[in-house]
């Protein structure tokens, strides 16, 4: 597939530890499907300098696009802006026009816009604001790189705002069937259908339901038209499946 | 900490297109840190051979134990083995031991075993196997590897079978504490607590909960005493705390 690719770059150690379930991933994931991008890698760190920027270099090198999430809030664990700046040897500090959000939002709450707030608007040079329409403390973009927070709510905000900026590939389209016997039983003519579909990407995902076995099968690619040929060519060969 | 480093590879496509919510490394990161391994990086890959092979070799070559999910059925797009076997230029063949095994599940069962089913006989020359409860095709331990299947029942089964067979460090504790604050406003007072217990790990994880924002403050570390004492100093510093 020649869709644009991306990364999904998760920063914190409360997912490591298994305090906290990583949702973003899967949000991120669904919504570049819909947009034609591909997600082509993810990976997780912990709150280390070295372990973020190294990720970050990689996954920048490799993928046309780079999201992150977590660790751009006010606390001492909230190291993500200095990384980011560092992997590309950029200079950081706070910025006018950021500073400028956090206050407002200060002011209207009555808050104080203090030092570890402040730390929020630490800005790489030459990035770009992300809208934070929750609790005002912008993402940014730099290069190809879209940092965001962790709070899922405002992840996805940030999200809904970075992606019209992308350009999209072929929208990725997906059908699926499920076949009520075990995957060793089918996948002789599957894997005789995805040679003779090698545009589509043809998955098995085997379960086991109530002591039964079966396999969703999965069909993706960019054409339609192709799709359906495969998908009816699937239920020609496995007749007692469901949708 | 000084405790032995983990590394997960989730191996799917179907996690990456969004398809599919990816439980085993939750899983697998609360079972490491009760044994005392500190899981610190995750990776996400596709079905993608040359993917595979660069991520496991990065991987093993990293930290002191690697564990991967997905990839290991019948099916053409089951390629985890040879990519593992690839990895470190490695013979992979079906295996009577193995092969075995299936044979046994598959006259059980009254189901043939067939060309497909055989190729999750196929095990890299020098690995043991780790027994799978539920369906019998088994996963694999080569080098520093543990590969095991997608499917979380038998992805969990594998993890209680290899986990007493590795050396876990002190078991990594935590204690949590609920502040009814904003981050904003206990980042200072946090920021000099986490430089007073350089040893332990001290983390602010904000929500938003009916419009109220909040912290959620977790305390790691394998000290317990240093724990307790460090989490009187917070609630003396945060007396409307909730536990």
């Amino acid at each position: 597939m020649t869709n644009p690719t991306a990364a999904m770059l998760v920063i914190g150690d409360e997912i490591l530890s298994g305090r906290t379930r990583d949702t973003n991933t899967h949000y991120l994931a669904g919504e570049l499907t819909k947009h034609g991008i591909r997600l082509a890698e993810v990976r997780v760190v912990p709150d280390d300098r070295q372990a973020v920027v190294d990720a970050v270099r990689a996954l920048s090198a490799g993928y046309d696009t780079v999201f992150t999430s977590g660790g751009i809030g006010p606390t001492h664990d909230d190291i993500t802006a200095e990384c980011i700046a560092a992997a590309f040897d950029t200079p950081i500090d706070v910025r006018a026009d950021a500073r400028e959000r956090l206050a407002a939002f200060s002011e209207a709450r009555g808050t104080e816009l203090n030092e570890a707030r402040l730390r929020m608007a630490r800005i790489p040079e030459g990035a770009t604001l992300i809208d934070n329409p929750i609790s005002a403390a912008p993402g940014f973009t730099l290069r190809n790189v879209h940092v965001m927070a962790g709070v899922p709510t405002i992840f996805e905000a940030m999200v809904s705002a970075v992606l019209p900026t992308l350009s999209g590939g072929a929208p990725l389209l997906s059908q699926s069937l499920t076949v009520h016997r075990p995957e060793g039983e089918i996948a002789g003519p599957l894997g005789e259908l995805a040679a003779a579909f090698p545009d589509l990407s043809i998955g098995s995902y085997p379960f086991v339901r109530d002591g039964a076995y079966g396999s969703n099968i999965v069909v993706r690619g960019t054409d339609a038209a192709q799709i359906d040929t495969a998908m009816t060519q699937l239920a020609a060969r496995f007749p007692e499946a469901t949708a």
